[in-house]
């Protein structure tokens, strides 16, 4: 157990137990330092086998998290069946592209009913599901216990480093939630819940189209006034949607929802903000994509965002302008100076819209 | 004119129009440069002779506004009467501390009524008025038109190299405030009216509370994730009491809380958090008033915060702990530590204060 954790006024009592990390990413590695500190067995599964041997013999993950000391209470497996084994709890840490072909090898695997906690964000195109809910259509033949959702502003690396970080719970099961809390909670890593499964789901989801946007606003050198002018009518506008949706409002203005939405936008680690830079510095699209080597989710969530956009008749002024720039060759910064550059207004025409949808009015 | 403004969709037919701002710093600069790039005659006040007569001889003022050249439209005055000569608007940009005493200049000077924008974000300590409320107190025998506040996410930097900012006017009188907005907009500097004085100047003067603290965790090195969780929670704070002094709760969502609120807690630019970072460095107050060199108005504003959250019965941890730091000795560390540390919550017990609050339930 890591010195820094489990001290002061958090000291509990905990039972060890064994849980399994499917993806060995930054955030996957993280969250298994979070369970080793608090004494549990940790079974890292990851699909290559080099980084899988350095976890287990030189307790490090550079690729992912350069520099960082993984506890030895960390074992990875290149098998998901051995990872898996003798555990009723999975971490699901993968992009949410792989999350149908991971959940497929599960099914062909596990016999006993399994607690899926999903640390993802996005949504998928087309089928326009949370992840919950393609967790919940994937995983057939009563093999689901129940979904957890963990969101909340936390790069990774600074959960590595034990910097304070707080996040959310949600499930349509509060006590595997609430499981889910002891199981993660300690002094540096606070854990809190939320039964709002919808809020907590479409707040991380969306909130990576805003720092794409975000990104653009930056490399186009706006400054942080234009920066915060977007993240505002940004949280708006994901509120909007949400809420159609059937999430609370209040969820968009706690952690899963400003919060998160802050730290991507105005932190250096955000690879969505990083590569909407690259996109205000005038790179295309594949530039990008080539140049981050890693999964930038809020560029499948933008399309998935303007389809839920259409369905649930909302405007979505970032995600169209955004969509247009990723998929239509738009130019960025045309596209960033229309949205800045609005007549005057009353700005509570457009907050008003939140409490309106809220309370259930229906706008066109 | 600047090039930079007006053009596009925005041209429009403007009346050239007189007014002056009193307070020759970095925002009464700033906001003299807009009014100048709209066509209008600006008279600017200010204490300081060698300033002023930079402002007239060389169109700079180094100290404030470091490398940036002003329109010559802008004339700098010493007199406030010369200043006041001929105009109806007085853009109000003076330290909270010394607005009493400009007003008082004002009364002995002036016989025709004005309609003063003031754009100073605070609480009065002890009278615990916002300053809106102060000017009308102040401003006897119908010398007063109107009272406008102007908030929202600015950097006096940024507006300065005209780039992108979107501000909020505010007024009892909302003609006046359209009057206003009519005056300052153009394509880089977008003006909105919102009805809500009351929520403008509390979000406005209360996020420098929250800017401190965020300051104080960036100072001791805790990171983006802790940044953004105290952000969330000083949103919610600030709401809270901004809801039972009689605010509506979209302001908070929109720029004059949520936007400016971020500005000012992630921009190298906010004085407020640089004087935090030094408290979070462990230097003390004393020591950190003497190293900024200008007015941190947080600090003031903490003690009216601490004043009203008992006046209003509400809780305000943040202000509270900050307060503690400030006044009473208390270790930043040790502050926030705390803060950070609470026991396992149920996260919605706190934000459904806010709604609570806002349908008129007394919780204590």
């Amino acid at each position: 157990m890591h010195p820094n954790t489990l001290k002061g006024s958090d000291q509990m009592e905990r039972e060890k137990e064994s849980v399994a990390v499917a993806g060995a990413g930054s955030w996957g590695t993280a969250l298994a330092m979070v369970l080793a500190d608090n004494g549990h067995d940790v079974r890292m599964w990851g699909h290559n086998p080099d980084l899988i041997e350095e976890i287990n013999k030189h307790h490090t993950n550079q690729k992912y998290l350069s520099g960082v000391h993984l506890p030895v209470e960390i074992r990875g497996y290149t098998s998901l069946e051995e990872a898996l084994n003798g555990t009723d709890t999975l971490i699901l840490a993968v992009p949410t592209k792989a999350i149908r072909e991971v959940i497929g090898k599960i099914k062909g695997i596990r016999k006993e009913p399994l607690t899926i906690v999903h640390v993802s964000k996005g949504i998928e195109p087309d089928s326009l599901l949370r992840i919950s809910e393609m967790i919940e259509e994937e995983m057939t033949g009563n093999l689901l216990d129940s979904v957890v959702v963990l969101s909340g502003p936390s790069h990774a690396e600074e959960v590595s480093l034990r910097h304070p970080t707080t996040v959310t719970v949600s499930s349509k099961n509060m006590d595997a939630a609430e499981k889910i809390q002891d199981l993660f909670i300690n002094n540096n890593f606070r854990v809190y819940t939320n039964p709002d499964i919808i809020g907590v789901e479409i707040g991380g989801a969306l909130k990576n189209i805003i720092a794409l946007a975000a990104g653009i606003t930056d490399g186009l050198g706006y400054g942080d006034n234009a920066k915060a002018a977007l993240i505002t009518r940004g949280l708006a506008e994901i509120a909007r949607l949400g809420m159609k949706m059937g999430a609370s409002p209040l969820t968009f203005s706690g952690l899963a929802g400003i919060g998160d939405l802050i730290v991507t936008c105005t932190s250096v680690h955000s690879r969505n903000w990083r590569a909407g830079n690259l996109l205000g510095k005038g790179h295309n699209l594949q530039e990008v994509l080539d140049n981050m080597g890693m999964v930038v989710e809020g560029v499948r969530t933008t399309k998935a965002a303007h389809q839920l956009a259409q369905k649930y008749d909302v405007k979505m002024p970032i995600t169209t302008v955004l969509y247009d720039v990723l998929f239509n060759n738009v130019n960025a910064k045309d596209a960033v100076d229309l949205l800045m550059a609005r007549g005057k207004t009353h700005e509570m025409e457009d907050l008003a819209n939140v409490l309106e949808d809220q309370s259930g009015n229906k706008k066109n």
